[in-house]
């Protein structure tokens, strides 16, 4: 092993070589965050910090989920709010997802107006029908933690920064006595009818307003509080209720609620504040929010943003992101690779979102109040993504987040009356999305990896006791039959191969906690992937409750046949935690190299992509989906036919085929961090494609060199030699200067710090 | 002044007696809960202890504000819940309001049921149709804090008693495998689409539920809190949902939600338990509600009953009732007199009520989480009732409640973003139902009298603000013109009189506390009443803005013509705080007492009464008009007027006509306990007459003797001579011995402790 001295030598060395390279420019200066905003990339280009409960952000449209009566196929573009491709902005908003494929959130639209009064956002062809505005992106300044844009109707400049938990706005208005601040608070990512359930505003003076909105969406029972502040007293106020329902009013009728009326509640309402403003006059707003209470929402205003000094913030929050960022410093061939890079870093740290006070205090899925004791509680597990590669990426690189987001979803268990670790946690609910029961993945990766350190057995128990909700998609006949009849559940084969898998992460968490009981449980449940493996056909397929496999089967299709968001071409290589097993049923490494290779070759008719979800037609390689996370793991899977040389071509052309330096770099949405956090693997050239292993798959590192600063105080670093675009392959890897005889490394020598050294070369090496 | 010694003497005395006549029926033996629940009385039956947060009683209707999409004029029948005449039980629910006018709770309804599962109530004309039940008066019992009836469509008994914040339901079943227990949480008193905002229900376990209800009513936003725990588990159990609208359900269609799921929230759900019951098997049901939280209702279910013994927790909270009511010990001219007062004492101390969970929490004005400190928090304010009897009524007997009551309206202001004091405080809302602000006369008069003793000058600020809110109901104007222009308000001539009553005790206050700037301020807007008065017809009259008196104007209608609740007969009287002033205006006295009796000898015809609210016939005499508040001091009106002894006859008439111990006694709503300390005092012999001065006008008492036992150890007595039915007339009046010159006694008097003697007399003593 190369001893620290040497390292550290190396490092100081290349350092001042970075350094000087490139002037000054820190990591959170490569961050764009218009990378993904055009098409399926769902990311959003606003203001946050890492982690942020606050993501503050333009939206361009917020559709409804019906349109004219009818189901709005567009609803999911505005995932996140924002397309690259309009040209009017309808205000900003504080919560966000990044990358979902789903649509939520988009609380507390507000947006600055000049001239005559509107309080609907008006359609994207006219601006001047409502509220909203034209904007250009020659106007539009995105960076990590700010955002800039010119509204054009209103000759407003928006500027946007953020804490933790409070948004800042800086509107620069012209000189005016008509100007407003909009506050939409009927405004929402994905609006159907009933979505606002309740909303309370409460104007406490002339410069603080507080209140809640309770929202009906994709989380069941969603209530967000605020306190807002404006740096200038607003002259006079009002709103106007969109409610559509007749709604007893009472003795309420006594007051004009519509003008200056401090006392406000109901539902679909639209909040406006007027000011008299001079030519490039600022006008401020702080803006926290909290899942608890309107008071705890204005400590956390006061305790994040005590001034108003808006760079201030700005700078913070940079220097937060810098900070992140800067624990893996890189050498690239390209400076875009650095663009590449540390976006894919920060989308990698939208989520999960903080989701508790500066008190301490959150709302439990139970909708009670709690205080998280010692850990930071968090929201926002989009788990059927980000088990894959991002909770394993916060195992080396933020262990510290990761042991509390366990300690999170043990809450979330404590607190489920169904006794059920998160599926996806979102904001005290569970919305159910998706498959499986991943959150076991990440318990038993945190534990297996050191990350964990709260009660391990506390931990197994919630894994048991989710995998055993019989009455969860399946699970009581996954039980009984060793797999999911077809008849049960449309994704009856995808989910089988996804609970085989995730038994075996709990049979890893039983094995290392010495309960040989549940451990021999669990990897029997782990070969029930083989249940579903039709020999004759040689791919994963839906099986009746007679034990026949259905007939008029299609292995490309995505829909009908058994698979969620994959086809059975994909899925049928879904047994992560034993390749050599899903080889051996193959008949051999060759006829299993054959199918991957047909994989991603095969021409796709252009029939199987229109069915496919989240992606565009060149998030495809022949038929290998990388946009959907199903097959993150396929490219490794040549390493155990014995041929790596094409995990490693495959792996280099993904890098750069899937993740562009531009707003329309990303080949499918960036689904919470996930597709991120497989770059980021990728690009540093190796992969864990099993949590709850220890073991990461080598491939074929991007960067010419990867400085992993390691909590511990350790350094890791990734080092190549003759690394270009052409040399895609690597020849040998050597570990603190001793060549590999395998093509994997291990948890244990990343923390242990050192050196790994690919030696790469244009010609694969067999 | 007759010597302490002399009292006790004859209290040990008249003790004794009283206890050998009756044969230890103690005082909580006389209360009928069942006075009042005909006709317009809108008390309910069912069982509660003194100012309890649970008031659970059975429904035997709960009708819409629209019926077939017409106003339903009906609605206010129910505003207990329950009427005599009905035959039918729609079950039992956990939160009435008393006497009110207006309806609202009915919170959490429970019924059992056997037999085929029926999850909807039904109608009352076949009660097969849904899940209510026949019933008869025969197998009813309503004591207090004890209901029982049977259910004769079950052949089930249910039995229901409570402790402050804990139902406590005993259901006797005959054998059957198809018991069931309704939890209807759709259902509520005063129902209309759009009403239940949101519900929550998490089944923990097979005897545990817990959740929430949010309605948007008479309160705008009102959560009430449960926890429920069964004697029994239950076998199975499910959930309707009668939400007519579409809702989102997302991913939870993973799960059948309708039966045995035990994660819930929607609208309009109605839940059943089923279980296999032996014949007479009771299974019970403990039911704890919270302003706060589940986990709160839940605490509170374990302090307050950490038992199964019904007949433990029913004795405890008769045990309580009568301590309250043994604080008056009477002697009476018949038994129904005893049932009169000790069932006026119970409905008086039916509200307010407790709003705070065991720990001391509970729900502000803002929707935010309080904790009461060193003071029982109180909602369920009807101020515009009972500012006049009422809480003057508590001074005396219930000090250290009422000072919790001012210290909750306090508390309410500090968390009113309107900067008002309760109008109508009702679970941490305001109603805003009637006029007037009289939360300050209850406020000065707790204060004057002694009773608050937290900070008088924050009381007066409070005061001073919410009389000082112009834009509520014309106090602009108010201010502006000296009183309320009949263009602003409809009710310009009686909100006038009652602000300028309310500015007279604010000036009480001021003079306490040494603020002679805002004496004078408000002894000069007390003044405003003289505004409203038209000499050239002898009547309060509408003027406009121009200062002329309107046209066209009726002084026996009680609509549209300025006043609300009475016509200008009657508030023409309105003027407590300076009968004198009243007096002089009309003239002379004789001139005054010629107004007297012609409202109550005059012939009203019928068209009047056909416009009068919340009476019933035999609540008015002549004109005078008992059922509705504002001249509930009239009667007293004669003592200043040279004619006491009409006074007295007319206290007579009313106690014997208005009061009667039947469940139609009550000649109008109990208007939550005003009309009964009305009652109270009456039958005692004196009368508050203006709350805010310390005096208390002489009237007729009914009872042979009274004895109250002060807080502050003494014992003020009222003794009688010579009465009778017949004798109706006070020939003297001894204060301690010494006959008094004065037709008023003081409160130093009273709660120096002491006797009044009344000698009686079939002749008014002129």
């Amino acid at each position: 092993m190369m001893n620290l001295k040497n390292i550290c030598s190396i490092m100081v060395l290349t350092a001042t070589v970075f350094s000087n390279a490139v002037a000054q420019k820190r990591p959170v200066d490569y961050v764009n965050p218009m990378i993904g905003t055009a098409r399926m990339g769902h990311t959003f280009p606003g203001a946050t910090v890492p982690f942020g409960s606050v993501q503050l952000s333009p939206e361009t449209d917020t559709l409804s989920y019906e349109h004219e009566g009818k189901y709005n196929k567009d609803v999911y573009k505005y995932c996140a709010g924002y397309q690259y491709e309009d040209n009017s902005i309808v205000g900003f908003s504080h919560t966000h997802f990044s990358g979902t494929g789903h649509s939520d959130l988009g609380d507390f639209l507000i947006m600055p107006t000049v001239g005559k009064l509107q309080l609907n956002p008006g359609v994207a062809q006219d601006t001047r029908t409502g509220y909203r505005s034209k904007f250009s992106h020659q106007n539009e300044v995105a960076e990590a933690n700010y955002y800039k844009v010119l509204l054009e109707d209103y000759n407003v400049q928006a500027e946007l920064t953020t804490t933790e938990r409070v948004g800042f706005h800086r509107y620069t208005f012209p000189d005016s006595k008509e100007a407003h601040i909009i506050l939409d608070l009927k405004s929402g990512i994905y609006n159907y009818d009933g979505k606002n359930v309740w909303t309370v505003v409460r104007v406490v003076n002339d410069t603080l307003v507080t209140g809640y909105r309770q929202t009906h969406g994709w989380a069941r029972t969603r209530t967000v509080y605020f306190a807002m502040t404006f740096s200038k007293p607003f002259k006079s106020y009002g709103r106007k209720s969109f409610d559509k329902n007749q709604v007893y009013r009472g003795f309420w009728r006594k007051f004009n609620q519509d003008e200056n009326f401090a006392d406000l509640a109901g539902k679909d309402m639209v909040m406006y504040f007027d000011f008299d403003t001079n030519k490039d006059e600022p006008v401020q707003i702080k803006f926290a929010i909290s899942p608890v209470s309107q008071s705890n929402a204005l400590q956390n205003l006061r305790a994040e943003v005590p001034h108003w000094d808006f760079d201030r913030v700005k700078e913070a929050g940079k220097s937060k992101w810098n900070e992140e960022l800067s624990k893996i410093a890189i050498e690239t061939i390209t400076e875009d690779d650095k663009v590449n890079f540390y976006t894919a870093m920060y989308h990698a740290y939208l989520g999960p979102t903080i989701y508790m006070d500066v008190n301490g205090q959150y709302k439990g899925l139970d909708q009670e109040v709690h205080t998280a004791q010692g850990f930071t509680n968090y929201t926002t597990f989009s788990l059927w993504d980000t088990f894959r590669a991002l909770h394993p990426f916060f195992n080396i690189l933020q262990p510290s987040r990761n042991a509390d987001m366990v300690e999170s979803m043990l809450a979330h268990y404590d607190q489920s009356v169904l006794n059920m670790l998160p599926i996806w946690s979102h904001y005290a609910n569970d919305n159910w999305c998706m498959s499986g029961y991943h959150a076991v993945s990440v318990i038993a990766d945190a534990i297996l990896k050191g990350v964990y350190k709260g009660d391990p057995h506390r931990a197994l128990e919630a894994c048991i006791a989710t995998s055993n909700r019989r009455d969860y998609e399946g699970i009581g006949e996954y039980i009984d039959y060793g797999y999911i009849p077809h008849e049960v559940n449309s994704n009856s084969v995808s989910t089988t191969l996804e609970y085989a898998y995730n038994d075996w992460c709990i049979a890893q968490l039983a094995l290392k906690l010495g309960r040989k009981d549940v451990y021999d449980t669990y990897m029997k449940r782990a070969q029930n992937w083989k249940n579903v493996f039709d020999p004759s056909i040689g791919f994963m397929r839906p099986k009746d409750a007679k034990g026949n496999f259905v007939k008029d089967f299609d292995v490309l299709d995505t829909h009908g046949q058994g698979f969620i968001e994959g086809n059975s071409w994909n899925y049928s290589l879904f047994v992560p935690q034993d390749p050599n097993a899903l080889v051996a049923l193959h008949g051999n490494k060759k006829r299993f190299v054959n199918y991957l290779d047909s994989l991603f070759t095969m021409e796709l008719p252009d029939k199987y992509f229109e069915n496919t979800e989240d992606i565009t037609r060149d998030g495809i390689i022949g038929n290998y989906v990388h946009g959907n996370e199903p097959s993150h793991h396929v490219v490794y899977l040549y390493n155990y036919a014995g041929t790596p040389w094409k995990t490693q071509a495959r792996v280099r052309q993904i890098l750069r085929a899937m993740y562009q330096a531009r707003h329309d770099g990303l080949g499918g949405n960036d689904d919470c961090g996930q597709m991120s956090a497989w770059y980021l693997f990728g690009a540093m050239g190796f992969y864990p494609i099993a949590p709850g292993s220890l073991h990461y798959d080598l491939g074929s590192p991007l960067v010419k060199q990867a400085v992993i600063n390691l909590d511990n105080g350790k350094q890791f670093v990734i080092r190549t030699k003759n690394q270009s675009e052409k040399n895609v392959y690597v020849s040998k890897v050597l570990l603190n200067n001793k060549e590999l005889d395998r093509t994997y490394i291990t948890h244990e020598e990343i923390m242990a710090g050192g050196e790994l050294l690919f030696v790469m070369s244009s010609k694969p090496v067999k």
